[in-house]
């Protein structure tokens, strides 16, 4: 990977908008990445500012459309939109039109009547963010579809890596846990082997399939990595009457992150919200080497990237686009 | 009805607020509308731009207060303060002061305490609207009391209609289904006939009551309209014990508005949420003389020509308000 | 106490921030709320304008935290917020990352990460805003924690004090009903002693423990009071089996301030939002001596003052800070 500097005052040279929406990591090319990742360094650089708030998108609407809760992801869009200083409109499906039963597709058509910018859409269905695509002229984003995709996490923890260690390419990550259920870890894996890293998913068999990357059902698997990853067990998510663990006490004991099971010059990651003496140990949680806090912190920086890049098309300067407001 | 055009730079002479609320298509006079719609058209060129936030009413503030669940309404009422500059207070009664039991009054009371410039509320009792007008110095306006009145959607129809079909005086317009729950019917049918449109009410006489205007309990009436206006079958209303269908398959198949019923030169319009399937065929809402999309769109024009309204009452031009923010 | 004006142009020392959280009134000093109460005066006078929106804190973010269900406290900070032209994040419990179990300490985190500048928390726990001050690097402002403390709420009371007697120093304060769960009694009582004013709580045994203050068991001690300030009855904090009060009419008929028991010479306050017909007879909460709107005024004014006091140290004049937008 190319360093991800940003001369000032570069001019990046006119760009048709190839990609209009951000649904997978699979649409994205290693340049699209490097892109997103500079241009989200620079909006970092921009937030260390007293007055953090950029004239960027003025008179932009961002629509947030949440069919789950969250306060994590929705509150990362809407401060980076906020930023940006577009105007945001925060849809959530209960106490919604959704309530009287009304379709994704005739909300979508709804809410576009409106001529949103941008549509961020978290739905618990697969392919819900690829639906709306066809009843919409706004931009979308995915900010996760079930089980299937979460791209702008898998940005802000490449990022996070290529920040904190200074390169992705050949960079270790052990992800461990709940792979089964984890949109994070599906968009993650793509995005590092796509930046060159190498992965390697830990947990029992229940939780880690075969097929998505390297795996291994022992735990000491984690040894040899950069990064270990945690994923968070996903409770809400394995209420279908299957037992894909034992018990959250077992569970801990055999796949929590614990400060024995972690090297100091090893890194630790997790997506939140992190479920403290289950899947990773409080120490390990608060411990220097942990990443948590950088990871939410740096997931507004690429939203910013995110938003900035899909709403400009022409010979911008990034440099022009981070100005003060 | 006079041509709702608007002059570019034509002088409106000074009008003082006649009307300091809009509570009723009752307290409308046929100039009212003509003035309204006109400013909404004005509005809805200047949505056309690539920015589309007007700097019209910086620094003023609308409350939305609902006490029933609301995409549509309350996202259209927010964008529209949103696109005009203002600031917008959503407050929702679950999650408020309202489940500690507080009077409509004393919300009214304490949220006029900040001195809103309008406060736009939804409540499910007839009248409430009306009621706030008595401890507020704010502009009020009716978003839905109960079954009574919606006039920013009968507004909206009636934008729809003059804009799709060039005028309103004559047209004939079928209203089918649920008129006995509906405060869009109610509110249309007045607006209709104030500008001279004709219209017939279409459904099984459980829902269809006499007296309101010209009906007819025969789906075969709809054949002779120009505009095939579908209501929502509101569920929620009916859930009183009372069976007003005798089954929504039934319903369906006697009241619903299909291909086989609807000739191509007609138009077809519903105030959404739609069921699908049940009142409407959704070869039906997916078709070319459909107006579904549009009325929603519209219905952001007209809401931001009705907080402008409400809000200025001197000598403006609509050129100098649609300016360039 | 001293006089309560602002001379305009009067340039303040620069101050360092020596109190950076507003948690208790405990921690405020005498001089602190003179400076707050003026400051707020300054405010309230800029919001007679036709524009009310000041560009003091444009750019700046502010986080609204809230645990429980509120409109009054959550719309005045958002309010005093958007009138300094701040940004505002709304994070409600219900819907967020709280119902997958997130600790506060970890929302805390997480939400500091987007480095706001101000938190406002409610939550039902004593001392959760003092917990939050440990894991942030922005300004806490305690809303409400469980039956401790509401210092705004006690700075709006003095504000409203001071602002219809003319002074707090010698006004006879009774606090009359629910002593023993009230937040506000407790931040009031000791805003009240601080600024020179006597306390007498009144109410029953059960509900009025010793210690606090002067106390009374019998409601005629309301009669001496310049001001009678009727604190809620906490339906909600009371369901815990315990029975504080035999029944809601006996309460009323014993304890709740009937025109009767208030002279027209007395002010008489509460927090709201009221229980109309228990703590409080409707036609004492509507007589021109009630305060009780006036109170919701203030504290928008007052929230002003506390966001623009904790964010700007240096030597700034508040006639600067109030400067047409």
């Amino acid at each position: 990977m190319t360093e991800l500097q940003v001369i000032p005052g570069e001019l990046r040279p006119p760009r048709p908008s190839a990609r209009r929406h951000l649904l997978s990591v699979a649409d994205l090319t290693r340049d699209d990445i490097e892109r997103l990742l500079a241009t989200a360094r620079a909006f970092a650089r921009a937030q260390e500012r007293e007055t953090k708030k950029l004239p960027t998108l003025r008179g932009r609407l961002v629509v947030n459309l949440f069919y789950e809760s969250s306060t994590r992801t929705s509150s990362s869009f809407e401060i980076a939109a906020k930023r940006l200083s577009a105007d945001v409109l925060a849809v959530k499906a209960a106490g919604s039109s959704v309530e009287k039963g009304e379709s994704l597709k005739d909300t979508t058509l709804t809410l576009s009547a409106y001529e949103p910018d941008v549509i961020v859409i978290r739905h618990p269905q697969i392919g819900a963010a690829q639906l709306v695509t066809g009843f919409t002229d706004a931009h979308v984003v995915n900010a996760g579809d079930g089980k299937h995709q979460h791209p702008t996490q898998a940005l802000l923890d490449l990022y996070t890596i290529a920040d904190d260690l200074g390169r992705i390419e050949g960079v270790q990550v052990a992800i461990v846990g709940d792979v089964l259920h984890s949109r994070v870890a599906r968009s993650l894996v793509q995005a590092l082997r796509l930046m060159g890293a190498a992965v390697v998913l830990v947990g029992p068999p229940t939780l880690v399939p075969a097929g998505l990357a390297e795996f291994s059902h022992d735990i000491d698997a984690v040894r040899d990595a950069d990064v270990i990853y945690v994923l968070r067990l996903q409770h809400e998510r394995m209420a279908e009457g299957l037992s894909f663990v034992p018990s959250l006490r077992e569970y801990a004991a055999r796949w929590g992150i614990t400060p024995e099971r972690v090297r100091p010059e090893q890194r630790v990651m997790h997506p939140g919200p992190m479920n403290r003496g289950v899947e990773i140990d409080p120490r390990v949680a608060d411990a220097a080497n942990a990443l948590v806090v950088e990871q939410v912190r740096n997931g507004l920086a690429v939203r910013m990237a995110v938003l900035y890049d899909l709403l400009t098309a022409g010979p911008v300067t990034v440099q022009a686009a981070v100005g003060v407001a």
